[in-house]
């Protein structure tokens, strides 16, 4: 892959409304992954080495059951029955995280900072393309910057104390993204809503490229941001 | 056991303030039954049979949470060491909760409500001994109604679809309430703090009798409710 030149954000400029068939399709994909989020960031409080740790994981996953909340309150006010619009995310989802299960402390708090922010930026490049009431929904939905800064000091106190520990979480992170485009080009293949949305809004495929290549470089960053190579 | 005469609950009457030590007691151990609560809900909505119910049970984890931090918060103000506070809690909650997997969705939900009813009526008596910003605090942490209410509606539909069910979940909470008296009477040995608020709080041996005759009547009532025999 070339070094991509840095790009700037365009400006949110959709030609027309994104039909609700589409916006069903984001929030159902953002409801079910914040719910299946909690589930798997409390299982994974389970793997910290104190009280304190275990708590702030598992305050991250409350977080993300009241934005499952608020994006099914939209979805029915949409008309959208809420389990139907998540169901076709189900298998997807599950099978990313069936796929990395962390094995300790460190690759679980690894997973929900680079998993995280790869899905944080994805869809605040997509709610560029909703109109603004949605387009605020998806923003507020995003993660803390509390816990992303949780995450930075926790994994760079970890890589200060053992340094070779670099080695294996990077690794550990090429296989989230691994994985987790895997499952993001089978959900593109199947669901048309969504799909529309990125490529109308991405306006043409070389928009979808400086999509993809901000995506990138954004992920790049957050690794060299903790002392991780990609 | 002989049937108890009703009696009424006694107005808060306290003799002295409690000491920091047995406040510190009774928050510490209700944070960390917040933060283990959390926990076993989490993991025991993977048991849900559709995607609201698992919905449901998620969401009321994440309430036990948002109490946890409230706690938490309370136990600072206090000048503990919140970590501290919850230790001594920490092997009595993970036991009775080892000891009482559920496992299925309704004994699950069963567990929710029969453990949380108890715990939530043991904590109400003992808020009456507490200080007036203190008492808030532990009212405002109890479980909210809508979620016993989400209990009472499915074990009831369970019963009335399959009504051998009854023996089970009455057998199952009979269970349930054998291990929390077990946990309880090793903290009751273990910590005085906490002790001597419930022994000075309801004034003597009669009083103590007392509150356990009306948390039994509660518990009595509350299988009642949902069709169940103790």
């Amino acid at each position: 892959m070339s070094t991509p030149a840095p790009e700037p954000t365009p400006e949110p400029t959709p030609a027309e409304p994104p039909s609700t068939e589409a916006v069903t399709d984001l929030l159902g994909a953002l409801a079910y992954g914040s719910l299946v989020a909690f589930d798997r960031m409390a299982a994974d409080a389970r793997l910290a080495p104190d009280l304190r740790r275990r708590a702030a994981l598992s305050t991250m996953a409350g977080a993300e059951i009241a934005n499952y909340r608020r994006l099914v309150a939209r979805l029915e006010e949409l008309g959208a029955d809420a389990a139907g619009a998540m169901e076709p995310f189900v298998a997807a989802l599950d099978d990313f995280h069936e796929a990395t299960a962390p094995r300790d402390w460190l690759e679980g708090l690894t997973k929900a900072y680079v998993g995280d922010g790869i899905a944080d930026d994805f869809y605040r490049e997509i709610a560029n393309f909703l109109e603004p009431g949605d387009r605020s929904l998806v923003l507020e939905v995003l993660h803390d910057t509390a816990y992303t800064e949780f995450a930075v000091a926790e994994i760079r106190a970890a890589l200060a104390a053992d340094p070779k520990l670099a080695n294996r979480l990077a690794l550990w992170a090429r296989r989230l993204v691994g994985e987790a485009m895997t499952q993001a080009q089978r959900v593109a293949a199947e669901r048309d809503g969504l799909t529309d949305l990125v490529v109308s809004g991405s306006g043409d495929l070389a928009g979808i490229g400086a999509l993809f290549r901000r995506l990138t470089q954004a992920h790049t960053d957050r690794m060299g941001a903790v002392g991780l190579n990609t």
